[in-house]
This record gives structure tokens, sequence and C-alpha cells, in this order.
């Protein structure tokens, strides 16, 4: 089975679906406006307000977040126009995710969307789904101002080749054998490096890119940072292989097509590949459990903050939002439950004893001339 | 409840979908195929063929027929490129819907539409979802070189307004009264104008649209040419207003939101609005019963054809691919299998006695400087 045609956030809206299991993709967002702002404003005095700016929000998965960024965006260079006293630009915006994605869902709340930014006076904006994997061409050549990725790229166009000999895990960890991490790093190369090929031949000169990866701060690849999250699913995984209901081979051929950067390793291929420039370069972290943090609850959906206890289950919940395809396409549907509810237990011990965190690399990119 | 919220063909790839049931649609689009052609001949010689040609699909449902049109728009471009020893441009195609349409089901067949494309060397395509009603803008300025549209105009924005008086019928008929005709007529006018001013905007000079509506040859608006598959439908629904399933006043204020015009109501309205220039005007013709006519079965996926018998059941299926979600917003599920039962009956009975047609009203159209 191709990653791609797995590879998407559990569709829909109930217990398990991304749309409701979102919250850290959510507070990452938030963390990172700053950074958005400051590329907004290069952007905008970099091209003179062009009377029609357009926007590509890739990965943009589909819920409560979808239209969270580009929201923000555009109000952004509304405070801008009008603070330099111009002309509200046109603005085209396209959502981007992989085809098996829930558009859909992502359409049916155009209308909100639209009349928010029509309260607050903005100009007008249309709206397109762009379905494709963004490690390819999605767009004309020179025709986007303004790319913005949050918790997507970290998402690698396919598992490593050469890693049979990962066994017992399901991601880089502290007991992967060197050709592993190795193998993980070059796939990360290469499709980061073409991926800014790509946004290299679609973005305008002096137009700007923010990059959030799900990444790490440490230089190693291993580093509990990144991998222990995935340790833990290994972990459930491993006493079900003991138990005899997961086959020990369906184990070992089991691999999450991912790779968690540092901001070194980011720089680099951006440097290499040579597109982009790099403005700024930034880590920050957020709970495990989105829900234990000091955090302006008003920015979000009440209803969303009402069970603020069971960390275990808030992180397996968000876990199996993104996980569940990949593990359903594996395994099969039957396992399911069982994962998740061994998974929560040990997600639930492991935080009653430490601070888990997830580390976030953002980087701001802007296309050379 | 807003039209735009059930107008929507029937979703997914059931028994009584859109997807299994557009067999007339198809025939239409083929039918039509040496109008599109002869525009986009004079599209290309207009603008010398453009580095870039963006594609608008409106109205473009979700089935076998939605990259029909597409594809064989590009093979057409790309057969004069040779023709001329031009390069291939990049094509931009923007396919449109209500948001309530089925872009999921679109999008998952991109792949395969990308590959025929790929396999014929056609240039680059990049292809988009673009939500919203064609009864308004829906892209930038000046963006858009090619529109087609077909089986889609002839739905309103909206049911016309004070024609509470049309008891017994659902649509326009010969029991009629002359307020609800002329209703019907002026909410055409009002939205097919709106529509080209919208279009307008958005198509650049020479560039070219061709509309093919479900209309009619006679200049009598509540012609059998265009009102009597809708009669049979009110005679259904009377039957069990009669038999007390259906309530009277239900019944009365249901009424559809279509206008099928004659070529010449359409010339007038392009001619009035003052965008566009028209290039050719047809009416063609299919079977109700599209199985039932002398047809190149090659051109289709042949397990479409094994059922060439049941009329009014293929009749019955097609038209509640097209009107089920009204109906159902209406008058509830519940009734939904007894109406197209009966209806179906009555659809047999009729092809039985006479040759049932629809009437296509083809325009192709130029903007002008």
């Amino acid at each position: 089975m191709e990653v791609e045609q797995v590879l998407h956030m559990n569709g829909g809206i109930g217990e398990a679906s991304y749309a409701n299991n979102s919250l850290v993709q959510q507070k990452v967002i938030s963390l990172t406006r700053p950074i958005r702002e400051e590329a907004i404003t290069k952007l905008c005095y970099n091209k003179k307000f062009p009377r029609s700016l357009s926007i590509a929000d890739l990965g943009c998965s589909s819920g409560p977040n979808t239209f969270f960024v580009v929201s923000e965006i555009i109000k952004a260079v509304e405070n801008l126009c009008r603070e330099l006293n111009q002309d509200s630009p046109e603005y085209n915006v396209f959502m981007n995710d992989l085809p098996g994605n829930d558009f859909n869902n992502i359409f049916r709340s155009l209308d909100s969307f639209k009349n928010e930014l029509e309260k607050n006076s903005c100009g007008p904006c249309y709206l397109f789904g762009a379905p494709g994997s963004f490690y390819g061409r999605l767009f004309p050549n020179t025709s986007i101002h303004f790319v913005h990725a949050s918790y997507s790229l970290q998402w690698l166009s396919k598992v490593p080749e050469g890693i049979e000999n990962n066994k017992g895990n399901i991601y880089m960890s502290s007991t992967s054998p060197l050709n592993v991490l190795n193998a993980y790093y070059e796939q990360f190369q290469r499709d980061f490096s073409f991926f800014l090929k790509c946004r290299g031949e679609e973005v305008v000169e002096g137009g700007v890119m923010v990059l959030t990866f799900l990444g790490r701060r440490s230089d190693d690849p291993s580093s509990k940072e990144c991998c222990y999250i995935w340790e833990l699913m290994a972990a459930a995984l491993n006493d079900m292989v003991l138990e005899g209901i997961i086959k020990e081979e369906q184990m070992d051929g089991f691999n999450i097509p991912q790779y968690t950067p540092s901001p070194s390793e980011v720089k680099l291929q951006v440097q290499a590949e040579g597109s982009f420039t790099v403005n700024r370069l930034e880590v920050s972290e957020v709970n495990w459990n989105a829900y234990d943090t000091n955090w302006n609850v008003t920015d979000f959906e009440s209803e969303e903050f009402e069970s603020l206890s069971d960390g275990g289950y808030n992180v397996a919940q968000c876990m199996r939002a993104v996980a569940e395809p990949l593990l359903v396409s594996h395994f099969g549907e039957d396992i399911i439950e069982e994962v998740f509810s061994r998974y929560q237990s040990l997600l639930a011990e492991s935080m009653s004893k430490e601070k888990t965190k997830f580390f976030n690399v953002t980087v701001s990119l802007t296309r050379n001339a």
C-alpha cells in the first residue's frame, strides 16, 4: 500500500476523529503566530501589496484548525493595509492535503469562514481545494506568495527502505541500528529537498514560507524528545506480540513514515537546495496533553476544555487521530481498540512520572531572487 | 432551507447515486463536443496559446463524467499545439460545484485523470476544487480562459417567489397560472444575468464559455418538451396526496428551482447583459432513457450498458439522482421509495406510448474586449 493512500488524519467528526483531537496542532499554530506575522510584513513590503495575494496551506487536514491560520493571515494583511493606507488585495486561498483528506468537511464550513472575513471587511477571497502530495508540484510556476505548513512536513513520502532490522521498533529509537537512523535521515533529506525545489518553482520572488515540523531540539535523531511517544506505542504492540495477538513478522514490518528533524538539519537542507533563504529558525514546546498547559482558553471553543484531566486518554486520542489509518492498513481493524487501550495506559503512566513534550521546529523562509 | 444547501446530486456510488445515473449527461457532453472544439480553436487563436491555460467546469458534480470534459478539452488543446508546432501550456483546472457536492469522490480519481494526461504527453496540469455557487464570484478577476457548464445552469439560485398558487404542480406546467410562468422566467433572467456578470469579470478578453442548459425548443415555457417529466412526478405526488400519504399543503409548497430556457431566451439575456458575444447557439435532443438511442457504446464503460431494457427504472433512477435531495429536504426520507416507485410506473407507461426526449440548449460565447 502506498503511504500516500493511507496517510491522512481520521476523517469525520467522531470521538477519534482529527477534527476532535487537534488541540496540540492548534496550540502550535498559536505559538508560531509571531513568526507568521513577521513573514507577512516582510512579504507585503517586498511585494508592495500585490493586488492578488495567493496563500497555500499545505497539509491543511480538516477540522477546527483548517481555516484558523488562513483567517489569521488574511487579517494580518488587512491590518497592514490599513496601517499603510493601501487597498485590500484579492485573496486566493489554496487548501492542500492528500486526495484522501476529508475536503467535503472543509468545504462545508466555507460559508462561516467567508462570513467571518466579510464581517472584518476583508478583500474578496476565493478558496480552492488543492489535492495532492506536496512532495510534487501542486501549483503553476511563480503563482504563490505565502506558503504555510504546520505539523505536516515531518511526514515522509514513504517509509525509508532497508530498515528491516529495526526489530521491536516502529520508528527511530535508542535501540535502532545505525543504518536505520541513516535511512530515516536520508529519506528526510530527499523529501524535504524535493519539497523545496517544487515550492521554489511555485513561489514568487520575495514570497515567503513558514513551516513548522514536529521535531526535536537535540542533535541526536533517536532522542527521547521525538521518539518516546512512538516507543510507547511500540511497547503496546510488542506486548500484543508476546501474547500472540499480533504476529512478530507483522510487527517487524511496521515503521512510521515520519522524520522529526532538528533545527540545524532543517537549515542545512534549505541551504543545500538553494531556492530559499532562512529568515528565522525557532524551537517551541507543547505538552503532550495539550489541555495541561498555561493557555489562553478564550482562543478556543470552550467545550474542548471540558475534560482537562485524563491526560492518557487525551494523548492516545490525539495520536489515534493521526496514526489509526496507518495502523489499520498494516494490522487490520481488529486490533485497533486493544492497541489504543494499552497505549493509553502506558501514556498515562509515563505522564504521571515526567513532563512530556512535543518539540516544534519552525522555519521562516524567503524565495531568493 | 436554502436551495443551495440541498441542491446537489446524490453522492456516493450507490444504486441511486448520480455517479451511477449520469448517462444522459454523458451523452449530452458527447453531443456537444464539436461546439467545444470550435470554441477551443477560437480561444487558442485569439490568445496565441497562453503559457498557462485556466479551465473551469461549473457544476461538475462527481461521477464518471467529472473528468470527461476536462480531459477532452486538454486533449483538443494539445492537438492544436501539435498542429501549430507550439509548446504545450500549463493547465489550471477548476472543478466547481456547490459546497455540498461530493468533492472527496472527485479527488480520489485524481490519479487516474493525471495518469491519462501523462500517457498522452500533455502539459502539466494542476487541479483544484472550487466550492461555491456560480451565482456569485468564484475566481479572481480576468483569470479564466475557458468556462464549461453542462446541465447545471438550468438550476436556479432559488425557487421563484410568489408562486403559492401553483397548486398540484411542482414545476411550470400547462395548468400553471400566468404569474407562475412569469415568476419562473424572471428568476431565470436575474440568475443568468448575474451569472454572466460574474463570469464577465473572471474570464479574460477573448476567453470562451460553452454552456449547455436542459431546455426546450418551443417558445412556450410550459411546453411538454421541458415540463412533462416533472408533471409525471407531480402526478405521483398528487396520487399520494389523494391517498393521504402526503399533506396537500406540503405538496402545494413544493416547487422545483429550475428553468428550462429556449434558445432565444438564452440569447436575449446574453445580449442584454453585454459581457459576451454569442458565437453559436444550438438545440440537441437525447432520449429520456439514455440507453435507448443509437449510440457509440465504446465511448463508455461497458457495464453501464448491461440493462438496456427497463426504461422506466432507468429514467426514474436518473431523476432520483438529481431530485432526491430536494424531495427529502421538503417531504422527509419516509416517502421517497414510494414516490419513485409510482414515478417509475408513470414514466414507463408514457415512454411506451411516445418518444420522450430531453432538449438541450447549448450556447458558445466569447468574452468581449
